[in-house]
């Protein structure tokens, strides 16, 4: 028997903020940041890893928040515990005191996302299968089993579920062949950070399509003079033939949201990300009416499935941005997945940040392959920055995310980019600190 | 000059799990805990308490965030801060790094609660005056300054801000002399916890009449036959004159609510209170629409003021149960009081906990004196319990709160209490963790 012998959580930050990668028009400053879960078992050869992402300060909370959460993980069969992902799940999620604190949502959930990713993580390693392969292989009975579906039955019940999955199942194999050939498409933002000059646009703008990218996203919303400058420079350099999307990190209350991007609306963009508050189902369903065709994208601070039910329920959403570490791990995202396809929504994962692109990777693969059967108006982000740090780092090619090999969820970070990057005693910061 | 010389927060935790205190479906041994703030000021006369309310485990993570976020408080001087109670507010909300593990929900948001009560609390204590005075010797122009309204243009404006509130000025203090001889209407939940027997419930029901209340409110949800028994037996001692309200802490899909509560019908509920996920907005509609002319009441999970102008927006509600300590404190609920009159629901604020019911009746003379102007279909909670440990406790006589008249917030504890039940290391505690 195989046993998890201790939870060690530690606060890593990337000191990002010094070269303005990740600059929008809400978050200026980032240090990109995780909490970083790691499982170690009595085999010196098995252990779990997985985090959840913030952009600095707090960071601290989340690490102290998810080892607590983990606790209960401490002295347990590592069979048992990847054997019924579903019922650890409900097992940690179960504390009613720390439920108070959401419920589902903010510090408390993103702390049970980091640790949910490193079981997750450790029953790939476990299975010695990549992510996506240990879901696409299970069969519709076993992913009902994992999923929470409570406050969903309004929206999607366990026997659509067993449904859905069990529609694509026969043709499963035939998904993973063609994505071993061509790869999940992508696309990318590291182009268009706010805190760029306009020759470094122009110039990322181009290096995009010469790398074989059919989309790019600019961030906007600080000042709409510049961002007329910034869309028309862009859409010079990439022509009519490359999707621009456009992305307002929240900064707009809903009427002021539908004036800007009607002012940008000669630029055509594919869609418009986070136009308003991220809570607000409503609000995003006004401005979808409002400026469509243009589409509205929004998930990466959807904050648990209850909101995404919502989202789907109103017609919110043209595009699903549902995040890796924000959600509570594959429990939680499979629901959100099984929602939007029924709803008919394409789900194009929010990524970047630090090591997000190696997560959704496996998420996008599982969707096409077990859930969706479509690429059709589906592009995963992509930003190329700290994959260095990342012992399994995600393979772009043409545009397009490789098929990720390794057994696991592609979690692990170098040991020697934690101890650097560790908060505030690693190397880097306490030359610094 | 008068300057804040520190921040104090203490993880202070009652043993309420021992009495089955407040224990209800969802949540069955919360020990009842606040992060409690203190500000401390170079003059040994003046200092600000606050704090938020959680139910044990995760009580030292909402303290640790609360200490983060008061840090900018330091060195300040207190007339700044207290002239300018919108501006400390945006100032403490304003870290970006911090908004990212929200935003404006969770863990974040209760310390942000914690801090801005406590900075409201040293406010009234400057100015000699219990808050709700505070407040309604503001003017219209003055409230709109320390409103948070972002997000809610599309429901609530400044220009409405200032004229709702000016309708009602003139009148103000015809109101509060009515107050000042019959308090302010409230409720007990004191009587109907799921964890009392039978006849304990019996004899609490019985106590309740005696003491005047108008209004009980019963815990249910676990157990349907159980349900159905505790309001019968509720029902026949108050009679048919008294209201009987039940809640049942977000146990049910929304399907499942609509068939429960139909199910007690029988017993004339006014309201069924957290039927489902506080966070779902349309379900809440639904559940409106199924059980009518029983009310849906919710609020004290709702995580901030974008959630309830959806509510109000999607006419989900029909009594708004604001919490004092997960709203980040003024700020954000006059603008929901402002929401609710604007859009007719009546408010009658969450409270019990930990001194909770020293918040509320604060907030209910207000609401009454300068924003909504009748008591029709308004009642406040109240618990009787843990108000031994209040230097201000409220003080509640025939179905009524009594008019505060202590300056401040009524937040501040017994020194001995703090000192008694610190956790880990207070006396209570030493003893037995």
């Amino acid at each position: 028997m195989t046993v998890i012998t201790s939870v060690d959580v530690t606060d890593v930050r990337f000191p990002t903020s010094l070269s303005a990668d990740g600059s929008d028009a809400m978050n200026k400053d980032g240090d990109y940041s995780a909490a970083y879960v790691h499982l170690r078992t009595d085999d010196p050869d098995l252990a779990g890893y997985g985090f959840t992402f913030t952009i600095g300060r707090g960071n601290d909370i989340c690490a102290l928040a998810a080892r607590d959460r983990a606790q209960p993980l401490v002295g347990r069969d590592v069979a048992e515990i990847t054997d019924d992902l579903g019922g650890i799940y409900r097992e940690l999620a179960s504390d009613s005191q720390l439920r108070w604190l959401g419920p589902e949502k903010g510090v408390e959930h993103l702390a049970m996302a980091a640790v949910m990713n490193a079981v997750w993580d450790l029953a790939a390693r476990r299975a010695g299968k990549p992510l996506w392969q240990l879901l696409t292989d299970m069969t519709p009975e076993q992913m009902a089993d994992v999923c929470d579906l409570r406050y969903l039955s309004d929206a999607l019940t366990r026997d659509e579920v067993v449904s859905m999955l069990s529609e694509l199942a026969p043709t499963r194999a035939a998904r993973v062949a063609e994505l071993s050939q061509t790869g999940y498409p992508c696309y990318t933002t590291s182009a268009g950070w706010l805190g760029y000059s306009d020759e470094k646009l122009r110039r990322l703008c181009q290096e995009a399509v010469d790398d074989g990218y059919s989309h790019i996203k600019l961030k906007v919303g600080a000042n709409l003079e510049d961002d007329v400058r910034r869309c028309r420079i862009a859409r010079e350099v990439i022509g009519d033939d490359v999707h621009l999307m456009i992305d307002a990190n929240q900064v707009w209350d809903v009427p002021q949201a539908i004036e800007w991007v009607q002012a940008l609306a000669e630029f055509r963009p594919l869609w418009i990300e986070e136009p308003t508050s991220p809570d607000d189902v409503l609000g995003h369903a006004a401005v979808r009416k409002a400026v469509a065709p243009i589409g509205v994208a929004s998930g990466e601070h959807g904050m648990n499935r209850v909101l995404f039910k919502q989202m789907f329920q109103a017609e919110a959403l043209d595009y699903c941005q549902l995040d890796s570490a924000r959600l509570a791990s594959l429990n939680e995202i499979i629901p959100v997945f099984l929602m939007a396809k029924k709803y008919g929504v394409p789900v194009c994962p929010h990524a970047g940040g630090v090591g997000l692109c190696e997560l959704v990777q496996h998420l996008s693969v599982f969707d096409y392959v077990a859930v969706s059967g479509s690429l059709e108006n589906r592009v995963t982000e992509y930003v190329d920055h700290l994959h260095e740090h990342f012992v399994d780092a995600c393979i772009v090619r043409d545009g397009a995310y490789a098929l990720p090999q390794a057994p696991g969820y592609s979690a692990q970070m170098h040991a020697e980019s934690v101890a650097e990057y560790a908060y505030p005693d690693g190397g880097y910061w306490s030359a610094r600190v």
